[in-house]
């Protein structure tokens, strides 16, 4: 009788686009893998290697990917299920997990772990300022798994918290309207001058910004590679670029430096 | 008279502490750097070299670090203000552009950016699965700079929208009862059975888990180094792991998988 040698998973980002935003414990996972499992245009981010085979996928299959990803490894192999940004937001992460709880009860024992990764929110929030300085909360608009009831839940949650809002698959062509119907929602229950920020390809060369607020925000101009960051009320512009302080009632004040704060934060 | 040469500041994040979890753009921009500004332990991360500058402070005087490094910037130097995780979550991205807002008007036109990184909670994410697979959102639980009653209100609106929590910050010597306060706010308002995870040195080998929920979870098991996540209705273990599904009313089933779902997600 043989023993099959114990296969691995690992789950992996390559961060929003730029090879130098993929961290190096990403790089050598996908390095020691046999097998890399993802949607299309994230493998073309990964170097083609002979020895390493490659599943490439639509990205309306995820569950499909997952099980594909976990079958291999189960019978030997090493295989790294590569996603964008960190796995483990909007991503394969979760996916690779619902495919365990429903899946072969063996696959609960196998060697699966997840690499961390710069999400899309944060190379967004670094190319305008520091607009996640506060309290935050991430949001993704696509309602083919959640219910839209539920996004309005969540909206209507972050607004009353005051908190900065990631907006994630903030529009697709299967769903022209999300983004308008969350802006008028947020609308109703924040400041007219609230800035709102599209970020489109964060963490690429080709990174473009356009700044609006929920009184002048037009959603048709975002689409699936933008990256939405509504403020809270603190939210505000200085020179170039948009921040929101960490000191509560911090106020645009004069030029001059206040006196030594020694303000203290953690 | 002489033309002062641009100088340029750069604010990074050195990730969760592990090197191979720094970015090669922050590390590049470490690299690029005549001078270095930040709290010691996370100058420390970085291998010191002759001809670079280095300027070390303690964790409590954030916002006179943001305007050392902006004057010397102003002064043509190129500095790297070097923060944990990712520099605009918790961290000094916002403490710098706080300075430039109250201070010296030139300081507005220097050539500030942000390079994003692998903040805590992706780190304390990953290393038990998948718990931020749903809408989440990343509270500080530090009431230096904000008010309690803001932390509260917070809370309140994360768990009544049914949010994935991180909390940052949750305890330090200074601020002992937090915590404890934080999650008998959330235990009013969340089922009692909502997992509850402690974990410490996320993104480093020495990293450890604690696992409870609401109703037996001990906040003196928290120090400054941990990150608490905090899960949704939905987060549940499945095998050695913790995850929140992406899909709405996903439902632990049977060992067999479905038949293929098509599942559309983006």
């Amino acid at each position: 009788m043989t023993v099959r040698p114990p296969g691995s998973l690992v789950i992996v980002g390559t961060g929003p686009g730029d090879p130098d935003l993929m961290t190096p414990a990403t790089a050598a996972a996908i390095a020691g893998a046999t097998d890399l499992v993802g949607y299309g245009p994230y493998l073309d981010r990964v170097p083609a290697r002979g020895d390493q085979a490659r599943h490439a996928s639509d990205n309306r299959v995820e569950l499909d990917r997952a099980r594909l990803a976990l079958d291999l490894a189960a019978k030997g192999r090493h295989v790294a299920v590569v996603s964008g940004g960190d796995p483990g937001v909007f991503a394969m992460a979760a996916a690779v997990f619902e495919a365990v709880e429903e899946g072969d009860p063996q696959w609960r024992s196998l060697d699966i772990r997840v690499e961390p990764g710069v999400t899309a929110m944060l190379a967004a929030a670094a190319a305008v300022g520091a607009p996640l300085g506060g309290d935050f909360c991430a949001i993704s608009l696509s309602d083919n798994l959640k219910s839209w009831t539920t996004i309005e839940r969540r909206l209507a949650a972050a607004a009353d918290g005051d908190f900065v809002i990631a907006l994630y698959n903030p529009a697709s062509r299967a769903r022209p309207h999300q983004l308008g119907d969350a802006l008028d929602l947020l609308h109703t229950r924040k400041p007219a001058t609230t800035p709102v920020l599209f970020v489109r390809a964060a963490g690429t060369p080709g990174c473009t910004v356009i700044e609006a607020t929920l009184d002048t925000v037009d959603p048709a101009k975002a689409d699936m590679r933008t990256l939405v960051i509504v403020g809270a009320s603190a939210t505000r512009r200085v020179g170039r670029w948009f921040y929101t302080p960490r000191r509560e009632g911090a106020r645009p004040s004069a030029s001059k430096p206040k006196a030594s704060s020694g303000l203290a934060t953690t």
